[in-house]
């Protein structure tokens, strides 16, 4: 069977990175110097450097040295959210992170992919949306398109192709259900709270 | 049970690197500065310091300075092929990629094992094949002596254990059948050209 | 559902890194510096330096320049074991090695993790034990806790859940049992040898 594959015709039309070739340039020196050199506790340079390429960061954020943010302008993250150690945001499409999330070492949510039936290869780009409270554990592989939603948690080494729905934990390639991460509502709420909850 | 695993008598009998460890380390001293901290659009100047030490690259390769290629003179690209962000050519056999391939990022093609029969943990290598137009998506793992075939596609995140036919997408840990590529060969296939495949 | 995690109430109460924060940040100075600009076959120079940042390290012992440990004082490795390029022993507890081990290339040893079902998200640490003439081939993720057996071997892109018993092969994300590594101890070992062993 004779290829048909042509990546000498491949164009990304219709794409845009929203930023000039040499803003994306500019930023890959920054990540790789100024970003990356910076001391583990310096997390307030580093949401500076983010922020100053159009990132929005909340406050009490802490991205490591070695995380990847491929362009920040697509990227926004909530107040007190944990990005760990080689945690690749590769943010071809926008990649949304809640509050108090956290996407450990080695984590990678790729926002990217390619249209295998078209002989011309074209990008196809997805956004990945990350919920409150939600947790991927170490070296998670995101697929594009992904919600993980409102306190989920995938566990160690797990890729997920579907959206991960509130509160459940997923593991595996592809990740699956597993259990419930939070039993009931009902432990460390005060009465008045859960009233209020029930009313809701 | 008592240890039988001898690794101090641990010797590549019969093994080439194929180069001198001169000839080595210049090159992983190169590959680590000159390749590495070219420009991402620097391509031309990658594939020729991987050609200056013994590569085969053919015209419009595209390698990103953030790839590895452990021994150039053991690797064989066609054209118009392109290897990712951190992806891994660890060629300790050969490794030859088609025209029209691509090995998105962080993807390994893994040619060395070693006898785990033998309590001398002897070396075991077995060259890589991807052929013409195949895709291995991010993050794909490739096994010593697997061929992937004409057109075929290795979802992200998979782990390649053996041979992936032409035109089949294979997923998993490790990769499965999912379908086919492309359907059928007669869309977009002028008359003419339909008659001249069907009379090979 | 609304979010109850609150990374900005994280402590990490109960738990010691072992050294103050300055030899911790002076090591991670030294590793990405002086350790991992190393020629490869520096060992004498890198298991040097591992020792006077508290690792025990035994004879023959060797370890890639790229390699990363996170706290060496937590770290320990019998003789002759290999640890490969891009693997990571993250010790927040404790990581003992035996003799004649391999950790191959990108493997990742994590003894840490989080209370999922904690609001605070608090840590949990458990050590990992890798036994005498076991080996981790390439990619391979072991969870907290684990110890794997005496010459059991985990195939290449395998995640380690649980427990690998002596002289097994397990592969697969989860880890699974394959075979047995050495069928039988009766090749290879002398009559004298044999009878002293079933003496014992």
């Amino acid at each position: 069977m004779k290829n048909r594959v042509r990546l000498d015709l491949y164009v990304q039309e219709g794409y845009s990175r929203g930023r000039s070739g040499l803003i994306v340039l500019l930023w890959w020196l920054v990540q790789s110097t100024a970003f990356r050199w910076s001391l583990q506790p310096m997390y307030a340079w580093r949401n500076w450097l983010l922020k100053l390429f159009g990132a929005e960061i909340g406050i009490g954020v802490k991205v490591r040295p070695t995380a990847t943010i491929t362009y920040p302008w697509k990227v926004k993250i909530g107040e007190h959210s944990w990005i760990g150690d080689h945690a690749e945001l590769y943010s071809l499409d926008s990649i949304t992170i809640g509050n108090h999330c956290v996407v450990s070492q080695n984590g990678y949510l790729c926002t990217g992919s390619h249209d295998a039936s078209d002989p011309q290869f074209s990008l196809i780009v997805n956004p990945i949306r990350i919920e409150d409270g939600a947790w991927l554990a170490s070296d998670v592989f995101v697929y594009p398109g992904v919600t993980v939603g409102v306190m989920a948690v995938v566990a160690a080494r797990s890729t997920v192709l579907r959206d991960v729905p509130t509160n459940e934990v997923h593991a595996g390639t592809p990740a699956k259900y597993i259990k419930h991460r939070f039993e009931t509502m009902e432990e460390e709420v005060p009465q008045r709270t859960k009233l209020h909850l029930l009313k809701r």
